[in-house]
C-alpha cells in the first residue's frame, strides 16, 4: 500500500508556513506499515490541485489530501476531488443543518459561505468533524481511494486517526500486507552526529545487507528471527542533540517489539563503550524530565542562578509538570552588581568559573535548596572581560559543600549559544546527580510536597 | 518563470524532519519574482527520483533539487539527473582534487566515496562548493534548466544566492518577464485572525478586484499607479500572534515601494481604528525588541519576577542585544515561600493580582530597577488555590509608586500557557511604556553603562 500526501496552500509554496501536516502524516503512515514515497505541495487553483491530484494517483494507491476545506473561496479542495472523480457536487443538507447548528449554539447566523462545507462529491462518504466545522472526505477513485482533511493540524491529526487509517488498515488486510513499525528514539548530547555515525557505521552495515532493497522496502529477512527488518538514522536535532532512531518492521507486534529491544541493547552497548553515559533519555524525554527524575529519587530539591542564559534553564525545568516538588526557583543576574549584591558573589571578575561556583552556592543559600546550578559566559556578539562569544563557566554547588565545574566552548550565534549553555548546564548536572546514590521509596505515610 | 522545488530525502517522507528547505527555497522565489507552483519530496530511491524531475519538468521551466549530493551511497541525485539529462557521469579531476586537498588539511586521507561528489553529469556546469565538500550542479535540460543543490541548509541557501538567482535573473531578463516583489510584515498581539481578517475583509476584497487572476499571477492593474499588485496575508504565528504580511510586485523597486507603504498606511488606519495599539512591530522585531526600545528611550531599567513562567520572560530579554543597558535580572519565585522570603510578598494566596503587584514591587527593589514586572497562575495541568489552569496576573510596578495589573484568561496546555503568559505580560508594559514620556537623547558626555 501506497499513499501520497497532497497538501494544499499558497502559503506553504511561498514558505510562509512549514509543512508540518506532511511530515506528521509522513510519521503517521510509516507507523501504520504504509509507504508514502512523495509529498506534493500545491496553491489554491483548481486546475493546479487537479494536476497534483491526477499525478499523485498514478504513482500511488491511495492520496491524503490536506487543506483547502474551509469555508472561503479559496478554498477549493472539494471542487477539484470531484472533477478528478469525474462527479458533481452535492450540498448534503444534514451537514448543513448541523453547521448552521454550531453558529447557533454561538448566537450567530452561519454565513452563506459556510453552506459550502457541506458540498460533498457524488460518491464520496464524509469523515464527520469533531473538532471544526469542515467535514473529511473518502473518495473512491476506482479502485484507489482519495482522501480529504483539513489543514488545521489537531483537526487533520483526529481525523486520520478516527476516519482515514481504519480504512487503510482494512485495505491493508485486504492486499495481505499486515507489518507492524515499531520505533524508539535514543536522544543524545555530547558528541557529533557524524562520531555516531562512525561508532555505529558496523551496525548500519550488517542491517543494511540484511534489509530488502532500498526505503519503503517491504521484503522481511529470512535470516533474522521471527522475519522483518531493522533500520537506524541518525537525527540531528539542533539545540536538543543527536536522536539515534530504531525503527523495526515485523509480521506482528512480538517480533517487531523483539528486533527492537535486541537492536536497542547492541546500540547502547556501543555508545557507552565509545562515549559514555550520553543517552540521557528516549523518545519524547528531555533533558529537564532527565534532572527532575534523578532530583526526586534522591529527594533533592535545586536552585539556579543565571547570568547569560537569562532564566533558559529554570523555565525548561517549570515546563515539567509537578517542578514545584524538587525546583525551588532562580535569579537571574544579569548584570555584575546583581550578582554580587542578591547572590553574595565576590567582587572581580564575574565570567569564570570561580564566579559560577560562587553564583551556584548564592542561589543554593538564598533560595534554600539542596543543589545550586550557576552559569555564567558570554552569549556575544561582544568579549566581555576580555573572554570571547561562547565561553561558558558551569558551577553546581552540591550536599556536602562538594563543588563540581566545567568551561564549555560553544559555537553559534548569540541565541544558539544560550541555548546550548542551557542544555550543557543540565548534561552536566544530570551526570554529576546520576554518581549520587538515590534513596528508597519515601514511605507513603510521610508528607507530601505541593 | 515557473520553477518546481523537489526535496530529496526518506526522512523527509517520514516525517523525521520537516522541509524547511522547501520553505525557504519558496520564500526566495517569491521574493525574486519567480513563481513556483508546486513542490515534492522524495525518497532516496534512483526510480523515483527520476520520475519526480521529470514530473516537475513537464510542468515547470526550471528545477531545483535539494539534498542527496552528499557522499554515501544514499546519495544518488547525481546519477538520477545523468538519467533525465539522458548524459553519462564524468569525474571532474579538479574538484575530486580540492575535496581531497580538504581533507589533507584536516590531516585526512579523502575516503574513496568522497569521489563521488566530482562526479559530474556531461553538460552541467558546477556551482563550486564553499562551505561543504559537494559542488552544486546547473543542468541544461532542453530550454529548461535543472538546479541541483546539497540538502544543508546553509550550503543550500549560500548556493541559491551566489549561482542559482542570477542565472534566474538571467532567465527572466531574457523572457521578459522583469518585476520586483518586497513585503512587510505586521506584527499583532491581542486579536483573532479572524476577528482581523474580518476588520480587513474590505481592503482584501478591493485588492483581489483590482489583481491579475489568482496566486502566482503577474498581471499588472491598469488602475494602480505606476502598475503593480499588493497582496494582503494573515499568518497565525503560534505563541507569537498574527503577523499581517503585505506584498507588493511592481515593475521597479521604487513603484513596488510606494505601493507598500500607501497599503501599509490604509492597513495601519484600520487597524488603530478597529484594535488600537496591536501592532507591536514590523518583520523581525519582536515583543522583546519593542520592550527594549521603549525603556531605552525612557532611561528606565527593568526587574522581573516570575511564577509559572518561570525565567520565559527575562529569558526573552536576554536575548536582545545589549539587554544588560536596560535589563537588571530576575527572580524565578516557583514555590510560595520563595515568594515570601525572597520577594516580600505577604503570606497568604499567591496566586493573585495582589501577589503580582508585591512580586513587582520585591523585584523592582531587590534588583533596584525602575519598573518590576511580576507574573503568577496557573499554567496547569492542575488547579492551585481553587483557581483554573490558564489564569494569570500580571503586576507592573512603575516608577512614582503607580501599578497596573491584568487578569488573563489563556487557552492551551502547560506549555502553550507560559509562553501565551509570557508575551501577553511583555504586551501590558510595551502599552503601558508607550504611554510615558520618552526623554530627550542623552547627552554624548555621559558615561553609559556596559
Amino acid at each position: 500500500m501506497r499513499v501520497e500526501i497532497v497538501a494544499v496552500g499558497t502559503e506553504l509554496l511561498l514558505g510562509q508556513i512549514a509543512d508540518t501536516n506532511s511530515a506528521w502524516l509522513g510519521q503517521a503512515l510509516a507507523a501504520a506499515g504504509v509507504d508514502s514515497h512523495f509529498h506534493q505541495a500545491v496553491g489554491d487553483n483548481h486546475d493546479r490541485i487537479v494536476l497534483a491530484l491526477r499525478t499523485a494517483l498514478a504513482r500511488a494507491d491511495g492520496v491524503i489530501v490536506c487543506g483547502g476545506l474551509g469555508p472561503t473561496q479559496d478554498d477549493i479542495t472539494r471542487e477539484a476531488i470531484a472533477e478528478v472523480m469525474n462527479v458533481p457536487l452535492r450540498r448534503d443538507e444534514t451537514i448543513e443543518e448541523r453547521i448552521s447548528q454550531l453558529f447557533g449554539a454561538r448566537g450567530r447566523h452561519m454565513p452563506p459561505s459556510n453552506g459550502r462545507q457541506a458540498d460533498v462529491p457524488l460518491g464520496a462518504t464524509i469523515i464527520e468533524p469533531t473538532r471544526g466545522t469542515a467535514p473529511g472526505l473518502m473518495c473512491p477513485v476506482g479502485h484507489k481511494v482519495l482522501y480529504a482533511v483539513p489543514g488545521v493540524p489537531h483537526e487533520m491529526a483526529e481525523m486520520f486517526e478516527r476516519g482515514i487509517l481504519p480504512d487503510l488498515r482494512r485495505r491493508q488486510v485486504e492486499a495481505g500486507e499486515e507489518s507492524v513499525i515499531v520505533s524508539r528514539v535514543l536522544r543524545t548530547w555530547g558528541t557529533s552526529e557524524s562520531a555516531l555515525a562512525e561508532a555505529l557505521q558496523g551496525r548500519v552495515e550488517v542491517l543494511d545487507a540484511s534489509r530488502a532493497d532500498g526505503a519503503g522496502g517491504r521484503g522481511t529477512h529470512e535470516g533474522q528471527p521471527g522475519g522483518g527488518t531493522v533500520t537506524l538514522a541518525f537525527l540531528a536535532s539542533g539545540i536538543e542533540g543527536i536522536k539515534v532512531r530504531l525503527t523495526a518492521r515485523a509480521p506482528d507486534a512480538a517480533a517487531a517489539a523483539g528486533l527492537l529491544a535486541a537492536e536497542e541493547a547492541m546500540v547502547r552497548e556501543v555508545l557507552v563503550g565509545r562515549f559514555g553515559d550520553i543517552v540521557f533519555g528516549i523518545d519524547d524525554e528531555t533533558m529537564e524530565t532527565a534532572v527532575a527524575g534523578l532530583l526526586l529519587a534522591r529527594r533533592l530539591t535545586l536552585g539556579t542562578a543565571e547570568s547569560l542564559t537569562g532564566g533558559l534553564i529554570a523555565s525548561r525545568l517549570v515546563d515539567v509538570v509537578g517542578a514545584s516538588r524538587w525546583f525551588r526557583g532562580g535569579v537571574v543576574a544579569y548584570t555584575p552588581d546583581v550578582k554580587q549584591d542578591v547572590l553574595g558573589v565576590p567582587a572581580g571578575p564575574v565570567v569564570s568559573e570561580a564566579a559560577a561556583v560562587a553564583m551556584a552556592r548564592g542561589a543554593a543559600r538564598l533560595l534554600r535548596a539542596d543543589v545550586g546550578l550557576g552559569i555564567t559566559g558570554v552569549a556575544g556578539p561582544e568579549s566581555e572581560e576580555g573572554v570571547a562569544p561562547g565561553t561558558v563557566y558551569v558551577g553546581l554547588a552540591l550536599p556536602g559543600d562538594e563543588v563540581e565545574t566545567a568551561t564549555l566552548t560553544l559555537p553559534g550565534d548569540r541565541p544558539r549559544i544560550r541555548q546550548y549553555s542551557a542544555i550543557s548546564a543540565l548534561d552536566l548536572l544530570r551526570r554529576r546527580l546520576s554518581a549520587l546514590p538515590a534513596l528508597p521509596e519515601r514511605a507513603p505515610s510521610a508528607p507530601g510536597v505541593a
